[in-house]
């Protein structure tokens, strides 16, 4: 039995533009009347003349005498003219014209005698510093269209012109209602049980939307009752709201009711996007009797959610207000990394941007839509079209900013081995008084040593430890580097151990209790310098991988590793010992080792760069490191050499 | 007697630094906690860690069955696997995993059957369709550093990560005090008479300043009294304000107070910069018996005001809060004017562009401080450096656009002569379903002609008449643009006549009138149709110019000329009789004359032009141009040929 749960799916542009093509939004979105000073950001329903001249009158434009320029034509530098009072007025900038004058002399060029005349040495020819009426503007001119959305600069033109108030657009209300059993509301600052999530998408679309101008709202989480859905939504298209949007139960799961509820008070025009994430969104208009309003069911999955929001969403409540909405600014960008996508879908690919070596190298983020946190920490979304396959690595395409392009020269792109060092770093660098922000994305140390390689990083972290050599990182970067010139810098030497459950109630003290039957590993991933330390610890020890339950279980940080213990997915993981720690988990040592950043020499003049190598040095910074605990920074900040024994 | 006000005018960007250097901005901007539902645009106080992980549990990423992969693995398309009631459960997206399954297979792949099992037909691999715990956020990892400016996903990434409150720098707070003897405050809904002025220069800062996350609010306007000004600012610095504004009284004339009531509470840095509009600029830090708060002094000019409030006190606004501030989008721009520029200022431009065939095409706006309405007219603004002598026309140079750049697109660009019906045209194509903007710059019909063949429009107004032949534009058109391939269709035959007071007090009826002693003329702008016709009418009644009183008084648009009389700055004005019926004037026809818009081939298929050749023929255009008085509609829409007489 395959079910196909979307009707037909439709490219965005298409979904919206189904529904501009039903929605009356002249009937849905009144005007009305605002003072001009709160005008800002509103759209004009009419036209708006000026009532007011400005000025209203000849004006000086500057401080010094008001002459008749006629009178004046004789004063020369060998020569000077001297006027009478009444002859000439002093005036300061703004002052009427007094009447039968037509000129103003700068009082810089202007002697003022003792005897109460003025002398001037040269003439004033007419209208010179005059700012005549009407000059800005003229009473009856049209000066603002209608559908014009106003910014700070109408207001101080439509104030000027005497105009205090005036017809605008009504602003565009939402109401946002979070469905869900397993929803829980912020406002409850709740708890969370395994398969509780707390609610966040109702305040993530009022944060954006009161950013589009949209005045938006939230309600209470709805349970996945229809009856209780029904009577929400009803309540919603009842209240001002003119966009009812409902978050979640948009598929067409067992509890995905949100389609038969729009059905109940309208018509569905759009099931289904053609985009990744974003695929279960819901259009519809709701029937006159509800007002005619837009229906919107979005998507439950975060990411999904902000696509709905912001490319259907977005441009319709612009629409609906007749505001021209501005694009995302966009950069050219060099993918790090080969994206396969799927044909017939549009993706949104967040990536995180830096500016590396002249050019803006972007790595793609997670691509699950679940994980919000692939909004916060990009710094950019490329959209791989439709009717693509995939994009390769090396590729060039647009990619539209998350942040101010502004913010890209602050951007420090670190690829590599995660370190809680790391995110002491790019909470530190955030502390200068030009901040800087790390953009990491962690793909192990072998992953870092080829982001080197391709010059998409200002530096890697890595901890690869070579049996043959004893040495750390040097041998890997001899023979996957060897023709690139690179500095290796040390971080922190770092106590790398099995993490754990609080009190060992396993009794788990070394790798050779990982082959044990009633133990559950969970490993780090291919290519992690804490993978190839295992493995090197298992091959001391004759234990063979297979052996190992949960060896092809893997997670991409220690502090993963140290969460699968926690919740008791799996009984220990090797990981550093501030994973442990950070979740109160028990530790038992395994090894120390050196945690060093490795730096293209072409990026060691960056400023960026060197800021990380000025804070790393410093007293406080080293304080911080060790607080966290099982660490020590006896090399931390030094230029690493080969051979160089741990201290 | 020559008075150097500035002491040293220096570059802004020195003026911002200057405060940078002397400021201490920790000690000013506190910090807070707040609800992290309404931390949007509020800057972290410091490093937030994630207190929750997100999922908190291995969860369903789908509808459909948890099952024990390791089960699965038999199941085959021509061997189904058939699984029991408990060796699955049925699961919806976001259901916790039972416990000991390990992964979920879509609803859409399995069978119901009627005996309470399921069946399959391919084995699932361990975690397919599960979010593994911390999937998107671990707990205790870093989630946002300090100095970050909060975003609507990072809301939803904190409270996801059970962040209900946090600590963020207080909202920079800015007072601004309006001052001066002349300006009225616009809460008042003031009749200004000469010599009194709308304040607006405080509200314009409001709007932008609440734009750029400041919390802002004006007090009512101060007379220019040295003790009523220092009481409103010590009252200013008294209140919680982080910033106080003062308006107007910078510089350094009889009434400019505004420096000595600084110095009075702390240090004046900078007085006056090296920019254009914008120089009279004061920045100055409060002792710290006044909190060591930031003292703005703002231009008078309202384009002066906008650049300090943009260029000095929003970059260190931003800096006290720790915002990164994103400058505006920027689009290449060739100039259609040679702009000369005083050496050692930087020059503020305020153009108009347009996209007009395959190229950004900029027009310079009026250069006065005074004109508020050259930011509402302009869609972008062009720097030309200090060390510049100006910029040729022709020459391509970058510009800072004031509208979103999909504007552009929109923006349709005509040059030439002014007529009441472009006003009508320009609302009108705002009331189109897909709005489009006239950028209109008026320079009279000649210079719509050299627009056109410069390429710098799409379409031009022009109303010249040729003596010779009788004929409109044509003969024109034939002699400055002979290589050119164009259009010209009639927009309306409008009557022309001397504009005169009401009823008419001097008895005006014909130029004949114009050579009297007691009557006082107010021009029109060389290159104008009107004052071509003018002339025609004089040389046709064998008046010389140097006998009309006033000849030499210029104004640019039919309506600058009725003001004039409307005030009585003039007699009479030859112009339309739309702008003498505006202001409530009389009218002595003196002829009628064919409007025409003159289009470049090569522009006639865009769709902008496109539009207003459709609007104008539309029955409800007519009727709108024929309300306005003295225009006939006969022609309008019409493609004219030379010789066509008129109606």
């Amino acid at each position: 039995m395959k079910r196909n749960i979307y009707l037909d799916t439709v490219p965005m542009d298409e979904a919206v533009a189904k529904v501009r093509a039903l929605l009356d939004r002249h009937a849905l979105i009144g005007t009305e009347t605002v003072p001009t000073h709160e005008a800002t950001g509103r759209v004009t329903a009419e036209a708006v003349y000026a009532r007011l001249s400005s000025p209203t009158y000849h004006s000086a434009a500057m401080d010094g005498i008001a002459v008749c320029a006629e009178r004046t034509f004789s004063a020369r530098e060998d020569e000077p003219l001297r006027l009478a009072p009444g002859e000439f007025v002093p005036v300061n900038t703004g002052n009427a014209l007094p009447k039968g004058m037509d000129a103003v002399i700068m009082i810089e060029n202007v002697v003022m005698n003792a005897d109460g005349t003025a002398s001037i040495e040269a003439p004033a020819f007419p209208w010179q510093h005059v700012r005549r009426i009407g000059e800005d503007i003229v009473a009856t001119e049209l000066l603002i269209p209608q559908n014009h959305e106003l910014n700070a600069y109408d207001i101080g033109a439509l104030l000027s012109a005497g105009i205090w108030e005036l017809s605008v657009r009504e602003r565009v209300r939402a109401c946002f209602i979070p469905t869900g059993d397993e929803v829980l509301d912020f406002h409850d600052r709740p708890e969370p049980r395994p398969g509780q999530v707390v609610e966040s998408n109702s305040q993530v679309f009022v944060s954006l939307a009161r950013a589009w101008g949209i005045d938006a709202r939230r309600v209470p989480p709805v349970p996945d009752r229809p009856e209780a859905l029904t009577a929400a939504v009803t309540q919603a298209l009842a209240s001002d709201a003119h966009i009812v949007v409902i978050g979640a139960g948009s598929s067409a799961g067992a509890k995905d009711y949100t389609r038969s509820i729009m059905e109940s008070v309208g018509t569905v025009l759009v099931h289904g996007i053609k985009a990744m994430p974003g695929k279960p969104s819901l259009l519809g208009v709701a029937d006159a009797a509800h007002g005619g309003k837009l229906l919107v069911g979005a998507p439950g999955y975060p990411v999904s959610a902000v696509v709905c929001f912001e490319e259907l969403l977005a441009p319709l409540a612009a629409w609906l207000e007749g505001r021209v909405r501005g694009r995302r600014r966009t950069v050219e960008v060099e993918l790090t990394r080969r994206v396969p996508s799927k044909l017939g879908m549009e993706e949104f690919l967040r990536v995180s941007i830096g500016h590396v070596g002249g050019k803006h190298v972007a790595t793609p983020l997670s691509r699950g839509a679940g994980m919000i946190t692939t909004m916060t920490r990009a710094q950019g979304i490329c959209r791989i079209p439709v009717n693509s396959e995939g994009v390769d690595q090396g590729e060039h395409l647009r990619a539209e900013l998350l942040v101010p392009e502004e913010a890209l020269e602050r951007t420090l792109v670190t690829v590599g081995s995660h370190d809680n060092t790391i995110d002491l770093l790019a909470d530190a660098l955030m502390g200068l008084e030009n901040p800087i922000r790390i953009a990491s994305t962690h793909v192990g140390s072998m992953g870092g040593l080829m982001a080197v390689k391709n010059g998409s990083c200002h530096m890697a972290g890595t901890h690869l430890f070579d049996p043959e050599t004893g040495d750390y990182n040097f041998p890997f970067i001899k023979k996957y580097l060897p023709d690139m010139d690179t500095v290796l810098v040390n971080l922190a030497v770092r106590h790398q151990g099995l993490i754990v459950a609080a009190g060992n109630p396993k009794g788990i003290t070394g790798v050779a209790d990982l082959a044990r039957d009633d133990v559950r590993f969970i490993n780090r991933q291919r290519g992690a310098g804490t993978r190839i330390l295992l493995d090197w610890h298992l091959s001391q020890a004759g234990i063979a991988p297979s052996s190992v339950a949960g060896y092809d279980k893997e997670e991409f940080t220690h502090m993963a590793v140290a969460v699968n213990v926690l919740t008791g997915a799996a009984d220990c993981g090797l990981g550093i010992m501030a994973a442990a720690r950070a979740l109160g988990l028990d530790f038992a040592p395994l090894a120390r080792e050196r945690y060093d950043l490795l730096i293209p020499r072409a990026c060691l003049d960056d400023p960026r760069v060197q800021a990380v190598l000025a804070l790393i040095k410093t007293e406080d910074f080293r304080t911080r490191i060790e607080a966290l605990g099982g660490y020590e920074t006896a090399l931390t900040g030094q230029i690493m050499t080969p051979g160089l024994p741990l201290p």
